[in-house]
């Protein structure tokens, strides 16, 4: 979620968070990362989000946030274990990154000879390491978004030739989307209507809870929602948003 | 806390919450991290630990680790927003580091010319990214423990004479602890007995709940009980945890 004023994702948490063993297999732990303005919290469990006490936290609590990444886990490679749970985080420039990854990258382990190591044992936290080391080499310091965009475009395929990669990645200022198999992107603005979760009886009138001003983008690699205009990203397709909108 | 078996702190939580806005004014935010083999769950939150809804999640749902750092805030240096709350995380050598502090430290910004760079402006965040430093500067890969309090030994007195500094470091292997001017440890082992909080009228009976082989290490700036043998910290000792005792 990316959005231009503090929002919270309780109601689509909800639906996400019954795809971690109910309505889908993605049983092997979640994760989800909340910026508030440079700073995170991050919450990991390798408990099934259908139920784990956390995740019924997160389901009843509104953190508001303009950027937030929260995933489920299916394991491919490497184990069950709390160190193997997305979103992972690390700090570069004085900033932190956050990084969640749905896909598979078949013996795909690019060398790292800097500053950042996996801690646990899956593709997708060695790629993470791999594109910050990448991007802390292309740049002094910290760059502009565009900039960073540019470097993200030509390192993604080159990540993206190796197997299934699609990944959500942002530092608080922008949410960066890459798309190798399937990823969606919902904006909602103004006129606000109601919204139908796909994987839980529920609806919610965005209306009364919303201002004329406010937008929000939402990406999933499936949608959410099911009377909501989600948009498919072509493969390979790399998009940044900022302040709920596309950044051109 | 550091333990020879995975234990929870939700008493020893409840009574330090407390201390976030009822029995002491350390208001400005609270954060705690507990390992889980190598991977870690950190909660920060810059409302006051006494009534944040996630200390409340803390203080009932017995999370189970055998190296926990917890911090309650006064707010000296930087503003109260959630970057500026301790501990604070960074990776190093493929594993999680983390680092409380209690204390102040005047004026002193040692240079960082590598890896780590602060995301809030607490001198806290800065000295820990300075150590982190030093310490990748001084081994090529993960030392042993033993190694590792040996450079910490020759680091912490730098810092130290520029002001106040208590710390809590830990990367899930072992825990250490340094006194500039208030620490205190408590071993519990065999027999286990009562314990009485210092700041909530509860008390528990470790007894049931323990084995004959268990052994937890409590660490505080002020005791958290007022029937057990608190030890004081000498100004200016650094010393190592690992399985619930002091790693000689």
């Amino acid at each position: 979620m990316n959005s231009n004023t503090p929002t919270d994702i309780t109601f689509s948490f909800r639906g996400f968070a019954q795809r971690g063993g109910n309505t889908a297999d993605h049983s092997d732990g979640w994760g989800i990362a909340f910026f508030e303005d440079k700073g995170l919290r991050h919450f990991v469990d390798h408990q099934r989000a259908a139920d784990s006490p956390i995740a019924e936290l997160i389901r009843h609590y509104p953190i508001k946030s303009q950027n937030v990444i929260a995933h489920i886990r299916k394991a491919t490679q490497g184990s069950v274990s709390l160190q193997n749970c997305h979103p992972f985080v690390r700090e570069l420039w004085g900033r932190y990154w956050v990084f969640a990854h749905n896909g598979d990258l078949k013996e795909f382990r690019p060398r790292l000879h800097a500053h950042f190591h996996p801690v646990g044992n899956t593709d997708s936290e060695h790629v993470f390491c791999w594109l910050l080391q990448e991007l802390a080499k292309s740049h002094a310091g910290m760059p502009s978004v565009m900039e960073l965009t540019r470097t993200l475009r030509e390192l993604a395929p080159r990540i993206a030739a190796h197997g299934t990669f699609n990944f959500l990645l942002s530092n608080g200022e922008a949410l960066w989307a890459h798309a190798s198999t399937q990823l969606y992107r919902l904006q909602r603005r103004h006129p606000f209507a109601v919204a139908q979760l796909c994987d839980e009886d529920l609806c919610i009138d965005f209306a009364p809870l919303t201002t004329a001003s406010d937008r929000v983008l939402l990406l999933a690699t499936e949608p959410l929602t099911v009377n909501e205009d989600w948009k498919a990203f072509g493969s390979g397709e790399l998009k940044v948003f900022t302040g709920g909108q596309e950044a051109l």
